[in-house]
């Protein structure tokens, strides 16, 4: 293992720093320069549900979501970790309709709403927890939706040869330039076949998809189709009080987030031709958060009167069982003292 | 800051390690010798729920828990973060009748059990959340009865000028042997004031807990009632696969081991003498458990036979939401390669 890699988040507590997230973050343009490093970037991470953007790309590409009418609430959803709050879990039924399936075509397993309250008032309503409530039930649907466009079967999609898993690993290594046929192979939390990419190599994927200038034309439109969709419809991407839904929705400038499991986050930012990945270390998705509204605001895709309204998600306050702030999860004092100059 | 604190606990995912955890840890015996050290065990630490085994002495030795025919169910339940599940609520809703007090005098806040079938239940049923369902609520009702036999208000009973706080954080720098004049202050998720202690101290109180030769007799005999009650009644320190609750009732050896937030683990060992605190540098609870366990395993309190039957403790396996198992949470592979000798 290389040097460690620098603290960039510290969660307070009284007088003190109670605990500490280290990870490793890049800044890249579309033609792949390292604008930025902080820790070892080249390491090979799951970039898990941070690359929602980019396995998207594929839907639309094919030509499968014009084919379905499919508008920018299906595209940002094919992109989000939804909270199953009921807007999500309408709009996912009503594609699934539109397209001839239905909810147990969806091959990720069932779990409780993200969304705290939506969990809550399916248990009290007696409900069952069925697969549109999994975060990923967009995705999966849009995986659906593509093998039904390219005639092949829709049973079996997650299976990592099924021609879909195939297309879209093919879109990243593509958009990523990087060669996965020696990448590590896992099994996402949703059930589909992921592969261990850099961080560098993912930014590089999420520059291209902010600047698809050096795309094809049918890439860059789709590209462009996945961006302005998840501008457009920032709930679909997550939802209620969710730190992606209120960064894309408050930015002063275009731009997307999207966070994904065990601390990764990525960002694209159109106007400045930039992607950004970074990954917590330990996994802890508190930190991966402050860690890319951190980066946000040094290259100046956050102003002052937005930090302000968004204070609760870049920096936020660490409540107890009493409803007392006792502490703060800041970016840490030693990482990231001015701004980045780009 | 210091050296990088080793990496405890690896996380794996398919062919790769997906995260990982650093973390500090000490093995101390009664008298205060450090056995064995892993990282800064001298840097100052909350050790939260992890020291309630050494709150509730308060409660046995100024003589209340005789007073008000405490048991050992009771007295554990002092020392647990419960799951909120029916046999915990029940016996702190008889414990709080039988001293005259009711939930309302709980200072804690209210929380969802966190036993997610006790809290699913509760929501289907339509059931309100209180005080009681707080991990806390043992503990609570602890510092409440000690309040009530030393004739002291209940009300305020977690202001940090209270004397029943004062009491047992007198008792902490006592057993700990820890100047607590100059520590850090904060307040607990239940409200409690928390002072930072190094681990090398906390590890130092465990063992003396274990090992109470050196005190007082009362003291001492306090310290016994605790472990005898959360290695009696096991069920009452967390509850249904817990893994505090797991490993108290299946180890070979008399021995107690206690969670707390963010991170933190402590044990204690009376057959052997010795006290353990950890603690992850991130506040992963899921590897502070696994690295516990690593250190259980390497001084030779955990046998093979409850090795095999603790094994989706020791080393759980990371399951998907398909069900598929895909990767494992490990002592990572550097760290202890060989019993500790003692």
């Amino acid at each position: 293992m290389s040097a460690p890699n620098p603290i960039l988040v510290e969660v307070s507590r009284g007088d003190m720093v109670e605990s500490y997230h280290r990870g490793a973050a890049a800044v890249v343009r579309a033609n792949g320069q390292l604008v930025v490093a902080w820790g070892d970037v080249e390491r090979a991470v799951y970039a898990r549900s941070a690359i929602k953007p980019l396995q998207a790309l594929a839907l639309v590409e094919t030509g499968a979501a014009d084919r379905f009418r499919l508008g920018d609430e299906e595209i940002a959803l094919a992109c989000a970790s939804h909270g199953g709050e009921s807007a999500h879990i309408e709009c996912v039924t009503r594609w699934l309709a539109r397209v001839g399936l239905n909810p147990e075509d969806l091959e990720c397993g069932p779990h409780l709403p993200l969304n705290e309250q939506a969990a809550a008032e399916l248990l009290r309503a007696g409900a069952l927890v069925s697969r549109l409530h999994n975060n990923c039930s967009g995705k999966h649907a849009g995986f659906l939706t593509t093998a039904l466009h390219l005639g092949e079967p829709t049973r079996g999609y997650l299976n990592a040869d099924h021609p879909v898993q195939r297309y879209w690993q093919q879109v990243l290594a593509d958009m990523a330039r990087a060669d996965l046929t020696q990448a590590p192979v896992g099994v996402d939390g949703c059930g589909i076949p992921v592969r261990g990419l850099s961080l560098r190599e993912t930014a590089t994927a999420m520059a291209r998809l902010a600047d698809p200038t050096g795309l094809t034309a049918t890439r860059a439109a789709a590209a462009r189709a996945v961006v302005r969709a998840m501008i457009k419809a920032p709930f679909m991407v997550a939802g209620s009080g969710r730190f992606c839904t209120e960064v894309i929705r408050h930015a002063p400038v275009p731009l997307v987030v999207k966070t994904g499991a065990e601390g990764v986050f990525t960002a694209a930012l159109p106007g400045k031709g930039l992607g950004i990945a970074l990954k917590i270390d330990d996994g802890a998705a508190r930190a991966a958060a402050v860690a890319i509204g951190a980066i946000l605001i040094s290259i100046g895709a956050l102003d002052g009167a937005v930090r302000d309204r968004l204070a609760d998600h870049l920096q936020p306050p660490v409540s107890n069982r009493t409803g007392l702030i006792i502490g703060h999860m800041r970016p840490a004092a030693a990482w990231l003292p001015h701004g980045i100059s780009l």
